[in-house]
Formats: C-alpha cells, sequence, structure tokens
C-alpha cells in the first residue's frame, strides 16, 4: 500500500497523492500553471460558485432524468461541503493565473466533488466506473458554459460587501457634512482661491462621489446575471437536453439567491466578455473618484503648518524613522495605492477582453483574477479608510476661516455691482500691493459704505446658502 | 486707419486683426496653446453646443429681468449663426489641448457672441461697453458651469450618428447571419477544432456584440443629461440668480433637443468627472468588441490558400507593392487600429479625470477632445467597415463543410453514447493515424451501424438546430 | 478632353482628377480610409522620409544596374522635390489611421514619385510604361521594409527639435536653480512639512529630471537606427539582389543625416515593433516626469492667498469669465494634458505593437501616428512651457522663509542631539500647543542655552550645504 | 507574567505578542494596512535586501565611529539571520498596499533587527534604551533613502533570475530553428500567403526577439544602480554624516555583489522614480513579445484539422470537460495571460510614478509590488513555456509543404520575370479558377518552359537562402 494512487488520462498516467480528492486533471494543471503564487484556494469565493453551479446542474439532470437520483444526491452533498467551505484548503492547488479557459478550475471542481460523492456512497477515491467526473458530475454541462457562470456569480455575490463598504464610507462623509455644515472656507478651483463655501458642502460632494458610484455598480451587476449555462462548448447546446438551461438557473438562483438567467443569445454570451469589461470600468471609476477624494484630503491635510491645514486627519501610525513628531496621511495614501492598481487591472481586463478568439475568450482566468482582487482591495480598503480616517478628520475652523478672510474671493459678487473688469482691476491692485480687498475698495471710491459692508459681512451667505438659491 | 484694433485685459494690451470677430482674451491663449494642430474650429460641433448654451441663458436672463431684451435678442441671433456655423472657421482658432479648464473656449465663444450681436446692433466690434463678454453675454455665468453643460451636449449630439452607425452594422451583421443561416462550419474555441456550427451563428454573434453595445451606450449617455448649469463657479450659484439654472436647462432643451436637467449636487456635479469616465469606457469597450470582431474576419479570411479560408472579405484595394495579386484585410486592419486608438484614448481621459482637485476637474479639454475624436472614428470607421467589408462578405460553403467533414468534432456527441473516456481515445486514435473518426469507430464496433450512421448523418443537426432545444 | 483620367488595377478602374500626380492606389485608399481627419499631408515630415528612402533604394539600384541612370535621375530629382515638401500638400490625401501595413502610403508615394519623374522625363502623367511606380520606383523594395524604414528615419529626425526643447526647458530650471540658490523653504514629503532645504535645489531637482530623460531619449533612438531595408516582404530578402541592403543604408545615410545600418536579422526586424515600444515607453517616462513638475509647480504657485504662495507663475491670460483678478496655472495645466495624452498614446502603441503576427505587424499605422502625436506635442508644448511659464518664475522668499521659521523641521536635527523619541515628544508638544519649537526646547532645559542657539540659527545650513557633505 | 508587552510610541500604547520580534510601528501597520493580502513575508527578496541595506549602514557607521563596534556587530548579525532568511516568516506581517512610503517596512525592519540584536546582546526583546530601533538601527538613514534602495537592490537582484530565464526560452527557439532549418513554408503577411521561408527562419526570428529584450533588460537595470544611500529625508543628507553615502555603498556592494552608486543628484534621486517606470515599461516590452509569440504559436498550431496546422506544441493536460480527445495550448494562453498581467501592472507604475509629490514619492510601495510580481510571473513562465512548450513543439513539414506548393506565393519572383501588372494579373486569375500558377503562367504563354522549370523549381532557394544574399 503506497502513499500515492496512479491515475490515468489520455496524455498519460500519473501518481496522485493517495487521499487526494483532487485527481489527474488537477495534478497536471498544478504543474503547468504555477506562476503567480495565487491558487484557487486563495479565492475560496470562487469555488464556492462552482460548486452552487454543479450542484444546479445535479438536480436540474435528475429532475431531467438523465442522472439518477442517488447520484444527484451525492453530488448534491458534496456540493454542499465546498459550499461551506469544507475541503477547500487542502484540494484547489491550481494557479489562478491559468492557460485552458477554466477548463481546469472546472475539471478540478469536477474531481473534488467526485471523490467527495464517491466516498457520501462508500465508495472509494478514484474508483470513476462508480461516479464519472466527466460523464456524472460534469453531465449537461462544459467548462464553457460553467465556469463563466460562476465567474459571474462569484462576482455578483462580492458586491454586497463592496456597496457596504461603499454605503459606509459615504455615510461617514456625511456625517462630516452634517458635522461642518457651517465652517466658512475658500472654495478653490485649479488650485487657485475662487468663491466661498462651507467645509460641510466640500464633505458632501465627496458623499454625493460616492453614491453615484454605487447606482453605476449595481448597474453593471446586472449584466452579470444573464449567464450561458446550457450554451455547453460554443453556444450551440451540444450536448445538452432541451429544459436544462431554464432548470438549472431556477436551481441556481434557488441555491445562491442571486436571480440569473439564461442571455438571449448563448452562442454569443459564451465568447463575449463584455459584462466584465463593463463591471471592471465601474471599479475603475470608483479608484478614480477615490483618487480625486484621497489627493485632496491629503491637500486639504497638507501642513501642519506649511501647507493649507484646513483639516486634519487622525494620527494612525508614527510617519518618519528619522523626522520625529512627523505624522502622515497614510491611510489615504494606501487609498491612492489601491486606485492604481485597479486601473491597472482594469486594463489588464480590457487587454484580456480583447482576446477573444471565433467561439470563446480562452483569457477568462486572468479577467476574474483581476476583478475579484480589486474588488477585494476596493472592500477592505474603504472599511479601513471609513474607520481609520474619514470618522475621524477635525476640520480647522478658525484656520479655514483666517484663509477666507485674507483672501481676495469676494471679487466675485463684487463684479455684479460694478462690473467684471473693474473688479478685476481693484482685486490685483490689493493683491499687488498686499491689502485687503475691502481696504482697496473702500479707498476707490466706487460703492456706497453701505453696500460694502453688505458685501462683506455677507460673506457667510455665498457658500451656505446659494445651493437652495439656485433651484 | 491700420489693421489691427488693440484690446487690454488685466494682463495688459495685445493687438487683434481689426475685424475679428474674437478679442484678446482669445488671442492670447491662440499663443499660449499651440500644442495638437487640432483646433475647436476642427469640432464646430463644440462651437455649436457651446452657442446653444449661451443662448439659453441669454433666454433665463432676459425672462429674470437681468438682461435687457435688445441685448438677449441680440445675443440670442448671434448664437443662431454660430449653431448654422456662420463664421466658425475663421473665428475659432485656439488649440483643443488648452489649460485653464475651458475658460478660453468659452471666452472665445462670448467673445465672438459679443462682436457679433454688437453688428446686430448697429455697433462696431469691440465696443464692449455697449455689450460685454463678460458682464451681459456671460452673465449668470461661468466656465465652470458652462463649458462641462455644452461638452455633455456635444456628446449627446453626437450619440444619435454613433449609434446609426452601430445599428447599420448591426444589420449588415444580420443579414449575412441570414443569407448563410444554414451553412454548417466547424466552430472553435482557442484556436483549435470544436463542434459544429452554422457561418450564419457566427455572424448572428456579432450582430449580438453590437447589439448589448448600443443599450451601454444609450445608457451611459443618461449620465450625461445631468448638468450643473446654474451651479456657477464652484457648484453654490454664486452670482446666479435663483430660478436661472431652470429656466436656462428649459432652455436649453428646447434648443438642442436633447433632455437636459440640473443636477442634484451642483458642487459635487462642478468637478465631477464620472460622466465621462463612464461614457468612455463604453467607447472602450465598443472597441474592445469590434477589436473581436475584426480579429475573427481576419482569421476566418486568412489564405487565399494557407489559411482558414472559410469567408472572403471584399477586395478594395492592392495589397502590396512588390506581391502581385496580394490582396489583405485593410478595412478591418483600420478597425483594429481605431480600436487601439480608443481605448489609448480612454486611458487619456482616465488619467484626466483622476486629476480633479478640490472644486474643480481642470483637464476636462484634454476629456471631450479624446472623447470626440474616439465617436468621430467610431462612427466613420463603422459606416465604412459595414459597406465596404461586411456587406461584400461571402462564405465559402464549401471550404466550410470540407473542414468540418475531415475534423474530429462529432467526438463529443459520441461521448453521450459511449462516455468521455472512450471517446476521448478514439479521437486521439483517429488523429494519430491520421483517419476519420468514423472509420474508427466502425472498426472498434462498439456502437451499431444504425447509430454511427444517425451521429454522422446528423451532424448537420447540432450546429443549426440546438440552440432553440435549450430554451 | 475631360477632368479624369482613368487608372486600372486588378479591382478594376477608377477615375482619377486629371493632373494629379497620385494615381488608382491612392486614389481607392482616400476613400477606404477617412476617419481620422489627419491625413498624410498633416505630417510632411513622414513624406519627406519616404522620399529619402526612395531616392536611396533609386540610387542603389542604379548602382547595381539594375535601373538605367536616366530613370534613377528622375526618380532622385522627384524625390528631392518631396523633400522640399513641394507638392505635398496636393498630393497625399490618404488618412494617417489605414489598414494595409503602410502600403497605401508606400504607393502613394511611388505614385507620386512616378508622376514627377514621368514630366521630368518629358512623358505624361499616368503613362506608366514609361515609368512604373511598382516595377521602377518601388524596384528591390517592399512596403514592408521602405515604410517601417521611413517611420523610424522620421522619428529619429523628428528627435532633435524634441531633444532642444527638453535643453531649453532644463536650462531654463537650472537658471532658477542658480537664482534662487539661496532661498530657504520647508522641503516636504508626503506634502507634510519636512526638513529645510533652498528653492535652488528644488529647481535643480527638475533639471536633473529632465536632464536623464534627454539620455534615455538618445538612448532609445539608437534602437531605431538598425533599419530592415533590403528585407522586402518578410526579411528573406526576396527580389533583392545581393548587395542592395548595404547600398541603399549607405546612401539613405547620406541623404539624410542618420546614420541607418541594417538590422542583424531581417526576418525579425520585419515584424518587430520592439523599437516604437521603447522610444514610445521613453516619450511616457517623459510625460511621467513632466506631469510630476506641473504637478509640483501648480502646487507651488497655489494662492494667492489661500494656498502654499511659494512661488508666482508669471501671468499669460485671465483666469476665469466670472472671478475677476482670477489668474490660473494654465500653461502647466495644458502640459499635464500633454502628459496624459502621451501616456494614453503610449497605450495605443503596446496595443498596435501586441497585435503582430506572423511575419509582419500590420498595425504601424497607427504606432506612428501616435508616436509623431506625441512628440509633436511634446516639443511644442515643452517650448511654450520654457518661455511662457518657467523663465517667468518668481520666488517669493519671504513666504518661503516665513513659512520655515513657523514650522516645526528642526526637529530632524533636534534628535541628533536628544534622541529621537523626546525630540518627537516635544515636537508634537509645540504643534497641541500651537509655539514655536524653539520656545518649548528651551522651557524643558534638555540642551545648553549655546546649543539651542547654534541648532537654531544655523538652519540655513541643513539645505543649502547638506549635499556636498555627503559626497 | 502576561502573554504580551507594551510598546509605546507617540500615538500611544499598543500590546504586542510577548516574543514578537517586531515593535508597535510594526503592529500599526499591520492594523492600518490589510487589504491585499500580500504581505512582506510574501516577498522575502526584499526583507533580505532591507537587511542588506540596514547592514552596510552600521558598518558605514561604525567606521565613521558614530556607532560603538559592540552595536554595530550586533546589528549586523541580526541582519545576517535575515539575509539567511531566518525569522522573517513569523515578523513581517505588514501588506505590501502600505502608504506611508514605505516607513512601514523599513520600520518594521528597523525593529526586528533590533530586537534581533538585543538578543544577541543578551538584552531583552523591547528594550530599546540598550539598542534603539531609530537611534542605531536606522542611524543616519531616512525610510526616503533605505527603502528605494533596497527597492532597486531587490529588483536588480530578481534580475539574475529573469534574464536566465529568458536566456532559456532563447535557446529553446534557436534549437528548433536549428532543428527546422530547412523545413520550406509560406511566410504570412496580414494573414494573407506572401513568400516563401522556412520554420527554421521562423523560430530563430522568436529567439532574436528574446535576444534583443535580454540586452534591454540589461540596460535598464543600469539605471536602478544609482541609489539615494545617504540623501536622508529629502536629499539634502541631513543628520547624515560626510562620507558615509560612500562608505555605505561600498559596503553594499560587497554584501550584495550589486555594484550600486550613489546617485549625482539625491534631490532628484529621491523622488524620482524614473528607474522603475523604465524597468517596468522594459518589463511590458517583454511582454509585448512573449504576446506577439504566444499568438503566433496558437495560429500556427491551430486544428488538427481546421487550423493552419503547421506546428504541434506538447499535449500537457486534457483540453475540454466535454469535448473528448480535445487538446489546447494551454501553456501558451498562460504566457498570454501573464503578458495582460505585465502590462496591466505597468500602467499602475505608471500611474504611481506620476503621483510624485515635491520632495518624494510616496506611492512607491505600490510600484514594487507590480514590478516583483511583473518579474516573479515572467520568470516562472518563461521557464514553463520553454520546459513544457517549446522544447516539444514539432513542425509538420508535410503540412507546411502542401501549404505552400499549392500557394501563389512565387507571383512575387515572377513580377520580375514579366512586371507587377501582368503577375497581378495571372494570381488572380489562377485564385479565381482556382487552378495551379504554374498552370496558369504556361498556359499564358508569356515565359519560355525554362523559366518557368527554374522558378518553380527553385522555391526552396527564396525562402532558405536569400537572408545572406542581402548583406
Amino acid at each position: 500500500m503506497g502513499t500515492e494512487r496512479i491515475e490515468t488520462d489520455l496524455i498519460g498516467s500519473l501518481p496522485i497523492p493517495r487521499d487526494a480528492l483532487y485527481g489527474v486533471h488537477t495534478r497536471r494543471a498544478e504543474l503547468n500553471f504555477n506562476v503567480s503564487g495565487l491558487r484557487l484556494k486563495d479565492f475560496p469565493e470562487l469555488v464556492q460558485s462552482m460548486a452552487m453551479v454543479k450542484k444546479a446542474a445535479a438536480l436540474a439532470n435528475a429532475e431531467l432524468a438523465l442522472l439518477p437520483v442517488e447520484k444527484a444526491s451525492a453530488i448534491s452533498e458534496a456540493c454542499d461541503d465546498l459550499i461551506e467551505l469544507k475541503g477547500v484548503d487542502e484540494n484547489f492547488p491550481i494557479d489562478m493565473m491559468q492557460g485552458g479557459a477554466g477548463t481546469s478550475t472546472n475539471m478540478n471542481v469536477n474531481e473534488v466533488v467526485t471523490n467527495l460523492a464517491l466516498l457520501k456512497l462508500g465508495a472509494n477515491v478514484g474508483d470513476y466506473a462508480k461516479l464519472h467526473p466527466n460523464d456524472d458530475v460534469n453531465l449537461s454541462q462544459s467548462t464553457n458554459d460553467v465556469y463563466p457562470t460562476a465567474l459571474r456569480l462569484t462576482i455578483l455575490r462580492a458586491c454586497d460587501g463592496l456597496i457596504a463598504s461603499q454605503v459606509g464610507l459615504r455615510d461617514a462623509f456625511r456625517a462630516k457634512a452634517s458635522e461642518y455644515a457651517t465652517a466658512l472656507k475658500v472654495g478653490r478651483t485649479q488650485l487657485q482661491d475662487a468663491v466661498p463655501m462651507t467645509a460641510g458642502q466640500e464633505f458632501e460632494a465627496f458623499a454625493e462621489l460616492i453614491d453615484e458610484d454605487i447606482i453605476q455598480l449595481q448597474s453593471a451587476s446586472e449584466l452579470l446575471k444573464e449567464v450561458n449555462l446550457g450554451g455547453s462548448a460554443i453556444g450551440t447546446s451540444i450536448n445538452v437536453p432541451p429544459g436544462f438551461s431554464g432548470a438549472a438557473c431556477v436551481h441556481l438562483t434557488q441555491i445562491s439567491r442571486i436571480h440569473v438567467i439564461p442571455a438571449r443569445n448563448l452562442i454569443e454570451a459564451t465568447s463575449d466578455a463584455g459584462g466584465f469589461v463593463s463591471f471592471s470600468s465601474v471599479l475603475k471609476r470608483i479608484a478614480v473618484k477615490l483618487t480625486k477624494i484621497c489627493n485632496d484630503l491629503r491637500l486639504l491635510s497638507s501642513g501642519p503648518r506649511g501647507g493649507l491645514g484646513e483639516i486634519r486627519l487622525p494620527p494612525v501610525q508614527v510617519g518618519s524613522s528619522i523626522m520625529p513628531g512627523k505624522v502622515n496621511p497614510v491611510i489615504p495614501e494606501m487609498m491612492n495605492q489601491i486606485g492604481f492598481q485597479v486601473i491597472g487591472n482594469d486594463l489588464t481586463v480590457t487587454l484580456a477582453a480583447s482576446a477573444g478568439q471565433l467561439q470563446l475568450n480562452a483569457m477568462e482566468p486572468v479577467m476574474v483574477l483581476n476583478i475579484l482582487q480589486s474588488m477585494r482591495m476596493l472592500t477592505r480598503g474603504m472599511d479601513i479608510f471609513k474607520q481609520r480616517c474619514i470618522d475621524g478628520i477635525e476640520v480647522d475652523v478658525d484656520r479655514c476661516k483666517a484663509l477666507l478672510d485674507q483672501s481676495l474671493v469676494l471679487a466675485t459678487p463684487l463684479a455684479m455691482l460694478i462690473g467684471y473688469s473693474t473688479a478685476a482691476y481693484l482685486s490685483r491692485k490689493a493683491l499687488a500691493e498686499k491689502r485687503e480687498l475691502r481696504q482697496v475698495v473702500e479707498e476707490e471710491g466706487i460703492l456706497a459704505r453701505g453696500q460694502i459692508d453688505e458685501l462683506f459681512e455677507d460673506s457667510a451667505e455665498f457658500g451656505n446658502t446659494s445651493l437652495s438659491s439656485s433651484a
């Protein structure tokens, strides 16, 4: 009795660890693809989704009398084990960066489900005469419909967490908007002083940015709910009985609680990666927005004395190995880098999507790897960003007020009274002479004293109330 | 009387060609930005949109009694001239690649509209005491709301043409799908022979790819209908009277026949480039799909004798300066390159969108340049692609049939009868021995003669009828 | 006598404007490719390079006795016309975004050179029996060697101007470095106050950034000097006589004053786009550096009162249509956008380079279009950047000094005296209590008065002299 | 006695696992950055490089009499432990995707080295009064010089393995070139039959592609040998004694066997990421070439019966879960996906490099993560590609010959005899009539029988011998 068993396929024979639940295909793939260090087991959510699809297929096959109930039950129970993450860590060693359009992932699942089911049936691991990875567990299926379906399902299931993080972050900004609703400050365009606003308005704009992304994400995820399950190898449904596609989708919906439906053209759906492109584009959009927000936060908190210094981020770690007392905006910097990674990952998805040929896109593994990694980093990142940064932001209200008071931003409302050209002249004069705008206005005698008072005393109005006025 | 007039701004004085309708700001900008060779006049659709916005603003200002009717009428008529493209070629010399967040574009329009209106009022060009570019034509507006509004409008107006081209291309593929609905051929996955299908199904999948893109484009264009008109410099509506935003949007909708509405948060809307990111992502998606389609067409038409040779593209020009008789797939190659350009342009848009700071994104000029160029190339390209390539495609039905007959693709339905492993064995045996699969199957005696006949005679069924069977 | 002549090729017959110097191939290509609005005539430098190659080939053919001297002379003179840009504007109407791997560009040149030469020989335009575009002007050549050679030559010739602009910009920064060599200021890392430096050091670092790019550009341009001239259709030199490649390169070197040599493997060189990828990567690198520099300049000049305000950029135009007196950093903003475009263009080049297949890369037209546009924008942009921005920068020395004096940056040298932890404690204490670091240090009584004086009075040393000390 | 010890910094106190060799900074960073699942310990080569730098600094500090010999020795021995990878797995838990510009990585190393050294000195873990992470281990250093130096070192050390893989792959192609030096086949441009060549020439071109990349990689790695060690926080060498930079570089060269030298401008070098941009660009170039090669191999091996079928890749795993006997080009597909990832990663590096601000680029962590991952995947991938794909390629010489014989590629040499136009006519006639070119030529009677024989019998010459003829 050795520690290995032998399995054979059309390539030849190969030793497998005696009690391994995977088989010859998995073992070959493990050897063929070993490049990224990121393995199926590191993405257990994908294994779960595959098991859900396998279970749905088994139940549909049983209903259509293609698979004996005993086999279907054993397969279904085996899938439940994987859905509960039992044995995932030991049995899914294949690299995520794999050739073969997902066949290795599908066969890894087929083999593990088969052997788990064989054990449940009282048979031995590897006794494929009793239950076969291809003829039984993969019945009515092809990698080319099962794998993309599971990819979509995995992404859809991960959306909940991502949206929860977005909601948390949005609400954190909303809370700050409320807290600082009346804190007047200089609004800036092109990094130059523009017109007054409040710190609360600035935070509310961040909240709104994120809110719009949530809507976009939900919209893009709808596209992924159309699956090509039942399309078989190229979407022509070869070897798939009538009724299978619909039945399998119903079961999959019940199992996953994600409402999946068959695509209207299974041939197109088999080779098309448009859903991934669109979804990844939304991740990129989220990254673009977070980049902007983090850049702004780092800018507004620059200092402590040689920068804008309008806000203070909560200190979460010492900033320097050599500069004592320095504290840096490390959480926004982390988010910036996540943003760069997500944008780079989106390019990888784009390239892979462009590489589809004829009836299949063989590059789906790298697409899902990048999408899942981006989602993971965005989700975790936004949670940390909220908790360790946004929640603790303090606005330096005095500093904001001081910068506003010494600025020339009231030249704009002034122009309503005296015309653009004259206002421009006065503004540049004040700047050149390093004086207050009010002083210069008074000196010129263009406006009555009352008007001047009104203009400069009501500055608080401009930022705070004007939004409603434009409605 | 010289050939120049002098205009002055806070920077100083500058000579302007005497009868030029533009003024000092335009002239400075022309000198400051001269890098790409692409000028405002090369994108007259943008000038039109700016004029539409200016007209809408003038009408709203008149309604709100901010602008005398006489001035508003003159401005409105001047805008009509530009909308009809009168004088656009001579008066919009500024480079599209401009700093200043569109201020130069806005001021160029302000100046030209002012001078056109002055002429209509019987005054002289440059007599800004009678009508002022800032105080009158730009009244209640800021570049930061006018310019993004006009950008959105320009893109939305260009969508019609783009969608028409998509529809034309889609229908051309549909026509081919219908023409070759029964032409059986080998379906291929990973460039390896897979299972049977028809040439019609292949074309129909292309049509479906494009059809889905049309839906995505329409969906993304909806995002652009929310404008920040009335938000003024930073979205706080400073210097904008109550009611202006709504009134101006109503007028703009009437003038442009595009239904625009005020954004729900004008501050966020002023700095946000999310709508451009999403729209550009859809252009990228279209490019990804066209890349895939063109790659497939070039592959399927490879030959004429040393390639797949399943289809023939219409010859549109001689292919080589040295190889007589060679004809190349030049139209798909052009489309491939357009695809690469659109994907590169999308990155430029992404970078520019990420560079927004605080209350504004100053990088909108490069965004709109890239989006408009991508739309232009896609629109023109798809029209040519349809007319000079797709419409004339011929399928070599005999060649398709011959490749199918000599293939081993019936191993898949065979597996339904004898199991995967045995079918695999027979398929590899046929390949190794360079024989027909049918011969090998017969020789093995596993199936009855009737079954064999049925399997191989019904091959025509697999591609053609299976789609319905899976419903 | 009509206004058109008829030309015929294997596709059929086509009317050509009677006196047009181009022929049927050009006319077909003009109709086939009309998408970008950017035509060969808009890149006359490419037509020049093609003419140089044609002339070199004619001279080599004559030397090898393949072409009669009379024909060679006429061809050579015709090429000289094009090199002098005579007739380029009227006769090169083909879109730069063309399929066919440059065949249309090559044939456009072949046709125009042929007809120009026919006129010089006293024959009629279109009398190809006397001189033939393929058999004579294209003799011993293929598009696949002529076109890539001309592309390389065009880029190399454009390098001089680009490098001159880099040198100008670098020297402008050097001049500023010298001007402000002693202006002390706060150095910043992660936008937080770090340790002292001088404004001169900051400018010198910009100069150094650019200087390194110049070296990289020169290095990458070397790769382009290996050409595949003489390789013919696929690098096997079919139809090319022995000795042609070497002779043609010698002539081309003389004509262009660029030292070109035959690639060591002509087959690889024919399909390889690596030289373009590497060159475009350097353009991207230049864009990355300029992006960083412009971001810094916009940050340092932020204000005028609510920002860092350490430097002032020269005002080159009015900044706002609504905010009087506002001046924006429009030139750096233009450069930022050029940077985004160049990075996007580099992606287009990357995609096109990846799309090479077997013995050719058919996507070279879009590569050269993007490289030339990037070079053009960088060259023009840097010239403007130097003249209209850098040359006129003023450092606000007082502001720099004030920010430094109120900062806590001397905590770092303080740590050398009292240890990191104690220095950190004192620094945070000063910050929390809004006091000067010196005050807090004195109060704690850890250092002797002399040491304190030395530390704070010598702050000027830290930025200014320390560079030499580390050598 | 609890299981934890307490450490304190300016943020406050934190419990640390009692025997952990890391300290409070590491623990905070572990909590702050937990997003990617990729930790420092997963990149032990980076920890090694950091330890090498720390050791070099300790030796230099001892030489300059800044650090007592006893402390320097203990630090040096502690570094040796890490260089030998002792304790790396347990003590480096921080995420690679970290804010803070590498400060956390530096402090993690400082803390672990300190505690390892304390143990060697007979003291307790955490007894920083005896040896301090900042004051002793980090003496004369800043994260901002130590970290970039270690990054460069890590990349340089990884280059050896990458180049070895390139050499292996190149030589594998060379072996195939030699094996099939005389196997004639159709050369193809634009996927259309062009002119003859040999399979050996095709493989040799692949070898040459890779060979050129090796040179580029070596060239780009030279740029990384300039380090900013001794520049301290911003390159002004604050707190760094004269002589340190040179001495530390000498030690580092001895320890690492990589010849590093101080950059000529330490201020520029501190913020500059140009070396990473250029290096990553070369990785992208490698990816572009591999993409092209893999696309070609998949195309040439398409079939087995419905494709080009000129070469056979060795079967390494079963290709389909549903199509028996199918074998797919899984290894090239894996390489294609690695290529897409590397190109995406390069964009991430570009974005991060563009985000440098003022005296530092805080985004280096994401740059090094992407560069190291790309190098790892390319290195491992190319090894597998060589062993499991290229080494086992077989050319189907008969198939190549058959495709060549039935082609029309001899129209090109024919044109030398009868002119381009007539040759084009004959070629198209043969194609239209589905006949051999030779038949059509004979029928037309244009050439003498001897010439025809010579042309068609010497076809073997065209591919095989022409290269030398052009020299």
